[in-house]
């Protein structure tokens, strides 16, 4: 039986999940999938750091919060010495998830490139190393002999990077399009609902769909991430950031949500990408008044969805949820499952 | 490379277009996936039987219809002389799309287990077979060290089984329910735009959606069919055909339509399965009144999609066609990838 060494870069509620999803079911996941995860290291911005290559006792560690001390108290350091515990832990797998910059995408960027860099293999839930720096990354995955997954980028743990790698081998994809946000949909939905801006978006983050600054959901931006990872991952398109158009949610009144309505028609902000005639790739985020029969437009509330335009099949939509702590979780499991097939064969055999 | 010669047995609307598909597209396809195609052999009621192990030429036999004489002609028989063919052939695939039989799955059944008998693979479309006998044919294939696989028998192409398989390791899914027959979507649709269901039918015959005998599609014992499939391949439940409780949408009256209207409820005709407490499964077929925020109300048409009901990620739907000569065909070929990737390894290096 194989057992993956993982270490936790960012414990905040994703890398806990997954931390507790290890401590709850290491046993159910040994026998359903034939290999063990031991955690050997975890870093954290509030708890230092902590490597102990027989295991790192995961009660204890998910019984720490900041107000509790540091892991210097057992063993570790105060400090979050993240360059030295990436690429000297003896972990097999970096599970990456700490924040999201879309600048630069660091230090997520430089995360994944230490373990990558000391053959060690990523999976991350973090948009910002994927979109800015995704193609560098995962040729130097591929030069080291190790593995760049990241599922969990675009609709937690929700598969579709993988679905249109797997299940669409044979087909040519033209294109895509997306509802990649929750907030901004809960927002258009309650919006229909008769709400007005401001209290939608109070609303959702009372419901903790939205961050205290929602720009990144309304504006667009969140949106535009993802549709950079999924137009170069899946149309190979080679773009950049400032190659994907954006426009938020915020120029769609409740005058035109209600006029839409009497239309038949539902205002989504749609993340899409087409192939050209030339071969390029146009992609961009704004809303879009669908009709009420296009797939997407009964994608309601925090649910997300992505519909693939294929030439033999037309389209084919995946939807499910596009956040929280143990879907994100899932995202980094399916990530080393993805991990362990490749290395074994296993996936072919299902 | 690889090279897989295949029979195409029953040679309508699918195995044609395959063979299209395989004639058009072939060397596209041996790049892009790695494999060759080469027909070796087909029959049919109409047109006998041909053998060539050198290989059929597509273009003669795409030409030939029911009214331009037989394979006598060419060097075959007037004869369908499925079992000798299959059994003999030098195939190392038998792709199975003759007719759905409900009630004992034949002759399907019979080509199913002659082909894997003689340790060839089999992929069909045909839900029959899969309904009525999967478990002892998946049984008989590990056996004999060949492949039977049956993506097209429930979405056509749409990866609704292969998907579950292979997308959802490490999740346990509770159950599902799915808009598993377009032509019962597409009346209902109809009917809550207006339309009386004789004339919904009447416009679904002329589309080409619903046969000439609708009470299959309309009565829901296709979807029967499928949901038993799917409840043994995805819940290991193990029941019959007389375990799936069946109700058509034929008691759906536009009184009741309009009334669910009103209320913001819309009916569609369900298939779904769902274990129990106990580790038992219990499935059924019958037309539900969805809130419109179902993930399942929005699906229009003749879109068929599944939700699935999952521990870690909730409910995860794919939505695509549900039928179509093409939509169909790609099932067969994505049938024959994954045989090759379950050879290869391939898959596990996508």
């Amino acid at each position: 039986m194989t057992t993956y060494d993982i270490a936790l870069i960012g414990f905040g509620g994703v890398n806990r999940t997954l931390a507790e999803l290890v401590a709850a079911r290491g046993d159910t996941l040994r026998s359903e999938l034939g290999f063990g995860l031991r955690v050997v290291a975890i870093t954290d911005l509030r708890l230092g750091s902590l490597v102990q290559p027989e295991g790192i006792d995961l009660g204890m560690a998910l019984n720490m919060d900041g107000a509790s001390g540091t892991f210097a108290a057992h063993g570790g350091s105060a400090d979050t010495i993240n360059e030295s515990v990436i690429r000297n832990c003896t972990a097999d797998i970096i599970c990456e998830a700490t924040f999201t910059n879309p600048e630069d995408g660091e230090p997520a960027v430089s995360h994944v490139r230490w373990a990558l860099e000391s053959n060690k293999s990523v999976c991350t839930t973090n948009k910002g190393p994927v979109a800015i720096r995704g193609a560098e990354l995962t040729s130097l995955a591929e030069q080291n002999g190790v593995h760049f997954e990241f599922e969990g980028a675009v609709m937690s743990g929700t598969p579709v990077i993988r679905l249109a790698k797997k299940m669409f081998a044979g087909l040519k994809l033209n294109g895509f399009e997306g509802i990649l946000n929750g907030t901004s949909n809960y927002v258009l939905g309650r919006m229909e609902a008769g709400l007005d801006f401001e209290a939608a978006i109070s609303e959702a983050q009372k419901l903790g769909y939205a961050e205290a600054n929602p720009a990144a959901d309304i504006e667009g931006y969140d949106v535009q991430l993802k549709v950079l990872i999924l137009a170069n991952e899946l149309l190979d398109a080679g773009i950049e950031l400032k190659d994907v158009q954006r426009q938020g949610i915020s120029t769609v009144t409740p005058e035109k949500i209600q006029k839409a309505s009497r239309e038949g028609l539902r205002w989504k902000l749609v993340g899409s990408a087409r192939r050209n005639v030339d071969g390029s790739v146009t992609a961009g985020v704004s809303p879009v008044a669908l009709p009420l029969d296009h797939g997407l437009a009964g994608v309601s509330g925090a649910t997300n969805a992505v519909s693939f335009e294929t030439d033999l099949l037309g389209a084919v939509t995946v939807s499910g949820p596009g956040a929280g702590r143990v879907e994100t979780a899932y995202a980094l499991l399916s990530d080393i499952i993805a991990m362990h097939a490749a290395r074994t064969g296993a996936a072919a055999h299902v």
